[in-house]
C-alpha cells in the first residue's frame, strides 16, 4: 500500500505568496474597478534590458540552424556563464571563489529549497525570524520541523533568531546547539543588512560547532554602502562552513527568465550519516546530474549577457528600483510610518500601527488598492510588520504612497 | 555537529551518462583527430523549428518593453501553454485528464526526480530492468534503496522487473509487495512498446494493492503503430492510480530549452504516513508552490507554438529521427546484428556479441568512434545489451552505419 510523505501534513497554511495572491485575486473579482497596485510578491516591472534582449535574439537564433544548434546544457553551466559570474562577483572583489565551485541553475529557490536534500534528517536548523518562508517550508516537507507548535509560534524542532526593531534586526546566535543556519543578507523580508564584524560570529559559531551556514545574498545588488558585504566568503572562515545563493532575478529582472547559481566550496567537508568524510560540493554535484538537466541555452547567454556587456545596463535599472525605496521610504515616514531597510534593500518593511499585519493587509488593499505582504506570513516576529517592495513602476511607486498620503489608508 | 545524508553514499559510481560522457571526453583528448559520432546520451541534432524560433523572437520582444514584460510565471504554467498541451495530448485523443491536472515544468527528469519526495521513505518500489537510472538513483538519494547488493546485481530494498529478449521484453508483475511502479514506454532504453492489454496488469496491480505506477512517456511521439497507446490515461483505472511524465525534450527538440509537464490526476487518492487522506495532485502542486518558481515566459511561449502553430513541424523533425532508426535497425542487421526497438521509439538495443557491454563501448568508440551506452549502465538485465539513439544527423548515422559495415567494430 502506497503511502505518502506524511511530513507534508505539518505543513501551516498555503504558501505564503500563494495566499497573498490568491487574497488580492479575490478582491480584484469582487472589484472590477479597483486599480491595485502589486507591492507584495516582489516581482520586478521593468523589462530586460538591451543587451540581454540582443543576446538572447541572437541565441534564438543560434537555435535554428543545426550547425550553431544547442542541446543538452552542461549539468552545472555553460563555461561562458561561469567565467562571468566568476569574473564579476568573486575575482573583482577580490574573493576566494573558484569557477568549478558555482553552479548554475533556474533558481534561487530551487537552490535553496532543494539543498537542504543534503542535509541528514536529523539535521536542527535555525533561520531568523521573520524568514522568507522557503527555508522553513522545504525542511519541514524533509522531516526536520517537528509539528507547529501555536504557543512557540513556530516549528517544534526549529530555531528561531528574532530580528526585530527591538534588536536592530541584528539576530543573536543560537543559543541551543544547531547543525545549520539559514541567513539572508540584504534581508528578505526586512531590508536589514549586517556588516562584516556582525557576521563573522555566525562564521566563527559555524566553524567551531561543525554547523553549516546557508547564506542568501540574491539581493546583494542593491547594496549601496560600501562597507557592506555582498559575500558571505569576505567573512574570513566561511570557506570552510558556508554555501552562497545568487540569482538574477532581481539583478537583472529574471523572474521570468530563470536563473540564479549556488556556491559550494571544496573546503567545505563533512561527515554524512554513515560516518563517511564528505564534499558537500560533491553531493550537490551529483544531486544536479541526477535531477537536473540544466538551464535552457538561450537563458545562459542572456544571464552572461547581463553579467557582460549589459552589466551597466542592469545597475540601472537596480539604481531606478532604489529610488522607488526612498520614495516609499520617505513618504511612509512623512506620513508618520516608522520603517526600516529600503536603503541597501528593495524591501521596505513597515511597522504597522496597532500591530496586526493581516488587518493591515486587507486595510491597505481595500483603502489603497495596493497589495503588499503582512509581516506574520514571514514569522512570530514579523507580525506587526508589512514588507512594500520597490519594484513597481516608477509611476505606480508615486500613486501608491500618494493614495497612503491622502489618508487612505 | 553537520551532519550530511548518508542515503548518497549508496549510491554507485557516478550518474551513468555523467560516465559515459566523461569516457568520450577522456578518449577524444588522447585522440584529437578521431571524428567521435555522438549516439550515447540522446541528445537531439536538429534544430528548433521555425515556428519556435518565430514565436521565441516575439516573446523576448515582449520581454524587451515594460507593458508586455512577464515576470514570475504562475506555478503551474501558464493557461495559454497548458491548454495546448491539454487540447493537442489529450482532449484529441479522448482522454480523461483536465487542465488542471497537467503542471509545466523545466523537464521530466526534473519532475521523475522530485515526484518521489512524495512518497513515504518506506516506500518500496519497483522498476523495469534495465531502467532510465534516474528512479533508481533519485530513490537511493530518498533512502528508499538499501545497500548495493553485488551478488543481487541491484539494491536490496528495490524491486526489478526484467525486460529482455528472453520475455520478449514484456515485464511479469511484481513477486512482492511493492508501493510504486515506474514504467516508460516506449521505453528507454529497450525501444519496447506495450500494449494497452499488456498495461492493463499493471494498472488492475496498483489499484488493486493500493500501489501508484509512475508513467514516464516521454517518447509517445515515436509511437508509429496506431494501436500502441500513447498515454496511461488510455488504459481503464488509470486514473485512481497513475501519474505521467511527458517532455517536450525529443518532441519538440527542447534538450537545450527545457520544458516538460507531469499529469496528477485528481482521482489519485492515497493516505500519509500520519493516516490523513491526500490527493497526491495537492501535494505535488505544493512541492512546486514551495520549491520551484515557474518555466521561462520564453520558453513557455515556445512550447506552446510547438503543440499549435509548429506542431507539422515538429513532428517532421520526429520522422526524420524515426528514418534514422530504420537505417540504424536495417544496417546493423545487415552486419549481423540482433537489434530490438527502434520502430515505435528512437532508441535501438542491439544485442552484444560476447556479451560484456563496457567492452563494446570500449570496442565501438576504439575502433568506430562511435559513442552508444553499454546496457549495463542500465541495471544488471541490461547487461548483454547496448544502447545507439537515432538523434544524430542523417549524414552522422550514414557514416556510424558504413564504419560498422566497413567491420570496424
Amino acid at each position: 500500500m502506497f503511502t505518502a510523505n506524511g511530513d507534508y501534513a505539518n505543513l501551516k497554511g498555503n504558501y505564503l505568496f500563494y495566499e497573498v495572491g490568491k487574497r488580492a485575486r479575490a478582491y480584484a473579482e469582487a472589484h472590477p474597478d479597483a486599480e491595485l497596485i502589486r507591492m507584495g510578491i516582489g516581482d520586478v516591472t521593468q523589462p530586460l534590458v538591451p543587451a540581454v534582449i540582443s543576446a538572447m535574439h541572437r541565441a534564438v537564433d543560434e537555435m535554428s540552424r543545426a550547425e550553431t544548434f544547442h542541446g543538452y546544457a552542461p549539468d552545472f553551466g555553460y563555461e561562458f556563464l561561469r567565467e562571468a559570474i566568476h569574473k564579476r562577483d568573486y575575482v573583482s572583489r577580490g574573493i576566494d571563489v573558484s569557477q568549478d565551485e558555482i553552479f548554475v541553475s533556474d533558481g534561487a529557490k530551487c537552490d535553496v529549497g532543494n539543498f537542504q536534500e543534503l542535509f541528514s534528517r536529523s539535521c536542527r536548523i535555525a533561520v531568523l525570524d521573520p524568514v522568507y518562508p522557503v527555508y522553513v517550508d522545504t525542511n519541514v516537507m524533509g522531516g526536520r520541523s517537528g509539528a507547529f507548535d501555536p504557543v512557540k509560534g513556530g516549528y517544534a524542532n526549529i530555531t528561531y533568531l528574532p530580528a526585530t526593531a527591538e534588536n536592530d534586526f541584528v539576530p543573536e546566535l543560537p543559543k541551543e546547539p544547531v547543525d545549520a543556519i539559514y541567513l539572508c543578507y540584504p534581508n528578505n523580508p526586512t531590508g536589514a543588512t549586517l556588516t562584516r564584524g556582525q557576521l563573522k560570529p555566525f562564521v566563527d559559531y559555524c566553524n567551531k560547532n561543525g554547523a553549516i551556514l546557508l547564506y542568501d545574498s540574491a539581493y546583494e545588488a542593491y547594496i549601496r554602502d560600501p562597507e557592506l558585504p555582498h559575500s558571505i566568503y569576505e567573512i574570513e572562515g566561511a570557506r570552510t562552513c558556508a554555501v552562497e545563493f545568487r540569482s538574477m532575478s532581481k539583478t537583472a529582472g529574471f523572474t521570468g527568465t530563470r536563473c540564479a547559481y549556488t556556491v559550494v566550496p571544496k573546503d567545505l567537508v563533512c561527515r554524512d550519516e554513515a560516518g563517511n568524510t564528505v564534499r558537500l560540493r560533491d553531493l550537490w554535484a551529483r544531486r544536479i546530474s541526477t535531477k537536473f538537466n540544466g538551464v535552457a541555452y538561450v537563458t545562459q547567454v542572456a544571464a552572461a549577457a547581463a553579467y557582460n556587456e549589459g552589466y551597466g545596463e542592469i545597475m540601472n535599472t537596480v539604481n531606478y528600483y532604489m529610488e522607488n525605496a526612498r520614495i516609499i521610504r520617505t513618504s511612509l515616514e512623512a506620513a508618520g510610518y516608522t520603517v526600516y531597510g529600503g536603503q541597501n534593500a528593495p524591501y521596505v518593511w513597515i511597522k504597522v500601527p496597532g500591530g496586526d499585519s493581516w488587518a493591515f493587509y486587507d486595510e491597505l488593499l481595500d483603502r489603497c488598492h495596493i497589495i503588499g505582504t503582512p509581516g506574520a506570513g514571514f514569522g512570530k516576529a514579523g507580525e506587526g510588520y508589512f514588507r512594500m517592495t520597490a519594484f513597481a513602476t516608477r509611476e505606480n511607486t508615486i500613486r501608491a504612497m500618494e493614495r497612503i498620503k491622502g489618508g487612505k489608508a
